[in-house]
């Protein structure tokens, strides 16, 4: 009772009152008018925050099911396309593609990196046998924003689709699909779009769809042609998780009111507040360029073990923070910062970080970080955000 | 405002007030200890509602979603099966079987009627190098009961695995899976377990998972081996629907306050109640031996439009009741009657069956249905459940 428990994880995030009422609503039936009104208003909706013409497809799974029915959608048994693997997220690509018997050529980029797009190019020109290059718009598992506008630059010349898990950047960053030339972009309903988990959607540029009709459906649940096929007739090809699709009605409302520019500015605000005052007290930024706006990463000194720092701000101010992946995971914290959260609550996040830093042996020399971070935070709000 | 709308669809169902309000709380993060707390306590209810010893494990997906999973995770490519074919998720084994690669046999049982037993058996007989049957428990487009006790001892005796879709049974009529010998059973969360659709859960036999080890895994997204693996540490290997999981603990807390012995004894209760209220009516109950406990299919005479019917239903009484597929669409009124429903509910949609199939141009014999239809629920109430 001392502390509210907040939720900073890169997903899931916290979620608006209204949202969470909205979902306890009496049940619908997923084949009846009412539902087919909820999902045209969505529909609409979602094609702005995609930046897309092309119909958005809800799908009844977790992300992970998104990166897998755009594999299995786009490409044939053999296919070779590029794997961008600067993370946890990056792995799981190549991981679906061995499963899915897609030939996946591995592109290592080290960890808190963004991907080089020039190297891309370059192994373009190498192999013309490659179709499809797959990506992250934001890696989850380090914070970094991978750079989609200039890969798609290099695919949209090329017979090569470009595929972004944007699940921890759609409704976070900019990212419009149709302008920059993604051929698809998916992601999941527990990160900017402050829903629970268990909603995935996924759009195709036309070209995409051109491909997805050609390699024909692989994979039972996850049949995109299907799903397309019952979008016409504002349904989906299973039963659809209801509740969801009414609290992403209620998130999208919310969107439109608040417009979706002012959300982006207040997460690139958000990422200012963090980053100048996890720098402010001395700690080190996993990610120095190109990082996220959803998610922030921090490297600890050794002495400092993330587990232990973690556990101790989750008991002592209900600020609950996520560690590392793999050889991170004794030294790194991942303070997620998308969704419904605001300065306070994340300038809170930052003194609970201090503080059980400190707790943990950890030296501190700067006192007044949170008025760095706030003021950071203000003046980025009043600049707006820079270009992508 | 004069009539509540209610939900007499064979999923998704009607919801207890207090499970909504209990998956509206603040967000719980799935790899946190909160969760598991939560996923352990629902983890031995399970158990008990699926009558097995073996982990029931949480998916986020439809019910469809499982069965691809219980077809990739049991079968190689080029396995032969038996799919039983009495409806809409009979065939539905069938393009599963065919996407995924697995040779079926196509057993067709006419719509409205129960597989006989032994004409399984006398196709196990005959063909040896068959591994596997596909069944429904209660098959959905119709309503029939199959007998799955009965299919269960002729596949017990032999290498032969029972995989048995329980989408709109479980937690509706008994069906205890290591008591009878099921190698594979499988539900959704938005039928007798009166939560939203999103959530599946499938079990398997202990020879089952020999099964599986053998097999491998075949489907990244459905992945059951790894989906044990991740149960021993109470998490789910790909992010977890979380709020339906919160729902899913409520439900069972239920469960547990009435007994499921209970809910078998109401469910059977209510299936006395609608049936014994359609023949007062003087219309044709499609199912005429081994029927459904949830669902309850009504054949209109020539003359009545079932989707004319169901609309004005709708319109004027709020009583939303589902239509007939394929060649029943126009003939067929499909009563659900699972989860959270009572007499008094289900005596008010009788009256607006009848009062709509007036409406209609259908001719009544009959005034006191509604007398009947409650005097029938009592006596089965006191009566209790029938040995299936």
């Amino acid at each position: 009772m001392l502390y509210k428990k907040r939720l900073f994880t890169p997903g899931p995030t916290m979620m608006p009152r209204n949202i969470s009422l909205a979902m306890a609503q009496e049940m619908l039936h997923h084949r009846k008018p009412e539902f087919k009104a909820l999902y045209e208003k969505s529909a609409v909706c979602l094609g702005r925050v995609f930046g897309t013409g092309q119909p958005v497809l809800p799908l009844s799974c977790s992300g992970t099911g998104a990166m897998v029915a755009a594999v299995c959608s786009l490409f044939a048994e053999g296919d070779r396309v590029i794997a961008i693997d600067g993370g946890k997220f990056g792995s799981r690509w190549l991981e679906i593609c061995q499963a899915h018997k897609v030939e996946a050529v591995h592109h290592a980029v080290p960890w808190g990196q963004s991907v080089n797009p020039d190297d891309i190019e370059a192994l373009l020109d190498a192999d013309p046998s490659i179709k499809g290059v797959l990506a992250q718009l934001s890696e989850t598992s380090t914070g970094v924003l991978h750079r989609v506008r200039e890969l798609a630059a290099i695919t949209r010349k090329r017979k090569v689709l470009l595929v972004v898990d944007g699940i921890s950047a759609v409704a976070v960053s900019p990212c419009p699909m149709d302008e920059w030339g993604i051929d698809c972009l998916l992601t999941g309903s527990q990160k900017g779009l402050m829903l629970p988990p268990g909603l995935a959607l996924i759009a195709l540029s036309a070209r995409a769809w051109e491909w997805a009709e050609a390699v024909g459906p692989r994979n039972f649940y996850f049949n995109l042609l299907a799903e397309r096929k019952n979008y016409e007739k504002r349904q989906t090809h299973f039963t659809s998780p209801v509740s969801l699709m009414v609290g992403l009605a209620e998130c999208l409302a919310l969107f439109d009111e608040f417009t979706i520019e002012q959300v982006y500015r207040k997460q690139w605000a958000l990422t200012c507040l963090i980053r100048a005052g996890v720098s402010a007290l001395g700690l080190e930024l996993f990610v120095k360029e190109h990082y996220a706006w959803g998610v922030t990463s921090v490297k600890l000194p050794e002495g400092v073990a993330a587990p232990d720092l973690i556990a101790r701000a989750a008991k002592q101010y209900g600020v609950i923070m996520a560690g590392g992946s793999d050889e991170y995971k004794g030294s790194m914290v991942r303070i997620g910062h998308m969704g419904w959260i605001d300065a306070f609550e994340l300038a809170g996040c930052l003194y609970a970080l201090a503080s059980a830093f400190t707790d943990c042996g950890g030296y501190l020399g700067c006192r007044n970080y949170m008025e760095q971070a706030m003021k950071a935070y203000e003046k980025a709000l009043k600049e707006g955000c820079p270009a992508l």
